[in-house]
């Protein structure tokens, strides 16, 4: 069962919530914004189903809520951030903040972060950009999960790619994407529906497949299954093209942010992690009105390609997202119980009660 | 049957016939570099085979080998260039030489070309960046093959991203990779080889699977099959993670340079090009050398990853086309004998004798 709690009510009482847990006024509602903004794109999984993670991570010190960001290195164009272990929607907003300030005046800005934390749906801090007529890029590891090509143990992490792209009328292109063919999340959910697993998203590590759910996520904390890179087992079908994207978004967030390894996992800590950022000037290449028509009349194209027998439309990534944000502004947001129960839970923990 | 032929007597005749066909000496000793480069790493599709059709183009005048290119627009970090219709290669070197001169000034370096032509590997053009210790970036958008998830209809490219990266005694990181499951080339090795096309690499407008490399090539010229995007059909296994990689590709390529659409095709003309080129300064994040280490190390790991049952190694990507280049480079190149033939009649119209 769910519960629709409004936009604007849930909103006010997530950054009620990382207020009463230390953060300051402003950064609470940076938090808020980004928790709920993911929540209303329909990414239930990245939204504010975490915030009791969140706060416990506060309250036991193992993330930062009140980060000294600072930049240790800087050119025009780059930054490179030592995030002092803040919790990742605070390095995502200063990481932004600075690239969308350089792409202004350099014609674009990146940033590295080092000793960042989580900082949820990767998509969403691209998307900063969107109001500045810039593209914006975001790139995060995680945890090592996915076999390499051929290989008999998890090396990667689910390894995100976000993209977003200004338009004019339509809704912007925004990518966001693990490099593996499912991020954790869709395991999740199949387990809670208690759903059999395609073949081709889980194997053991003798590259057997693994299609029930619960065995799949009880071994997956063991470490003794792996996830697939898009593209599947073996290079058939292109594994070694996902297996290759995920290594480059770990070499462009975490190795160049200083890390020599794979993320460090351990037990009850949030793991430090690096991450990238970037905004680009679209006007540094075309004028962004120009461009945005551009953008409009491709994505209508795409968007009106005749579809497959069986399916009734194309989308263009972003599209579903776009939409689910707008029945949900109207209809409020959909709260499982569960995720209700620990909401209000650690509301009462910290003092401020749950709206309505 | 194929010929082995040393790479510098190939590249001088490369050079030569270049020169020949009106480029100025360094044009054409550029030109020979890139494509004796790519058949060093044995990619065979992509280097001197390709020599007869640039040859043609230069001389039926729908490729300029004496370009204009002009910068049309710039910031510190980027530029913006009208491309004259020059061979690719040229525009290519161009491209990668503004976009390293400007990530050693402003910390990177990101080039956008409008009418450019086909320019080979796009790896070649990323790789450039590796001896300043810069990560190197290149894509490209081509002739629309790939169905979007759930249509019927070849919308996107085979849409390149290619990605280098230093590393210390370790061969350099460098992706080069089509955002298909697959790339034409692929198809056309299966074509000559006589041997079936696996499920899940083309399919018909009505989705059902294609086996026959002949029907499928011959087919595929008429626009009514369909390339997959990497991820295959549908979503289950990610093939809209494929397509809006491809898309990605070819807005930051195509249209971010001012084309209001897909590549325009026009038979027996090489088609006007975007290309999107990028330079990232390795020093702007961390000391070059420490990183470098850190890439040698991962790596490694990676490289040293057990393997599944059966198979022998794990590779990283770069990895096979730099021991191909080792061995090419000491053996010489392999020459099918039809490309020697077409080598020798372009030699023998121009006035260059083939070595040897």
């Amino acid at each position: 069962m769910t519960q629709r709690v409004s936009a604007a009510a849930l909103r006010d009482y997530t950054a009620r919530l990382f207020s009463a847990a230390g953060l300051s006024a402003e950064d609470a509602g940076i938090v808020a914004d980004a928790l709920v903004t993911t929540d209303l794109r329909g990414i239930d999984s990245h939204g504010v189903a975490h915030i009791p993670r969140y706060i416990r991570g506060l309250q036991n010190g193992s993330l930062n809520g009140r980060p000294n960001i600072r930049i240790l290195r800087e050119t025009p164009s780059t930054a490179m951030l030592d995030a002092d272990h803040g919790l990742g929607f605070l390095v995502g907003y200063r990481a932004m903040q600075i690239a969308i300030a350089k792409a202004k005046t350099a014609g674009s800005g990146w940033v590295s972060a080092h000793d960042s934390t989580h900082y949820g749906a990767a998509g969403y801090w691209a998307s900063l950009a969107l109001p500045h007529d810039l593209i914006g890029f975001s790139l995060c590891t995680s945890t090592s999960r996915i076999a390499p090509t051929f290989g008999a143990r998890g090396m990667v992490g689910t390894n995100p790619i976000a993209l977003a792209v200004p338009a004019g009328r339509e809704p912007p292109f925004l990518l966001d994407m693990a490099t593996s063919v499912v991020p954790m999340g869709k395991l999740e959910i199949h387990l809670r529906e208690d759903k059999p697993l395609p073949e081709g998203w889980v194997v053991d590590i003798n590259g057997k497949a693994l299609t029930d759910p619960h065995e799949a996520y009880r071994r997956s904390i063991d470490g003794d299954v792996m996830l697939l890179p898009l593209g599947g087992a073996g290079e058939t079908w292109g594994g070694h093209k996902g297996y290759g994207l995920g290594f480059a978004v770990e070499i462009m967030s975490h190795l160049l942010a200083g890390y020599a390894g794979a993320v460090a996992v351990t037990p009850g800590r949030e793991p430090g992690l690096g991450q990238f950022y970037g905004a680009l000037s679209v006007d540094a290449f075309q004028p962004a009105d120009d461009f945005k028509a551009i953008m409009d009349n491709r994505l209508r194209e795409y968007k009106t390609t005749p579809p497959l027998p069986g399916h009734e439309r194309v989308l263009v990534a972003g599209q579903k997202e776009w939409e689910k944000s707008q029945e949900r502004q109207r209809e409020g947001i959909p709260l499982h119980d569960e995720v209700l129960a620990h909401l209000r839970e650690v509301g009462a923990s910290l003092g401020v009660p749950f709206p309505g």
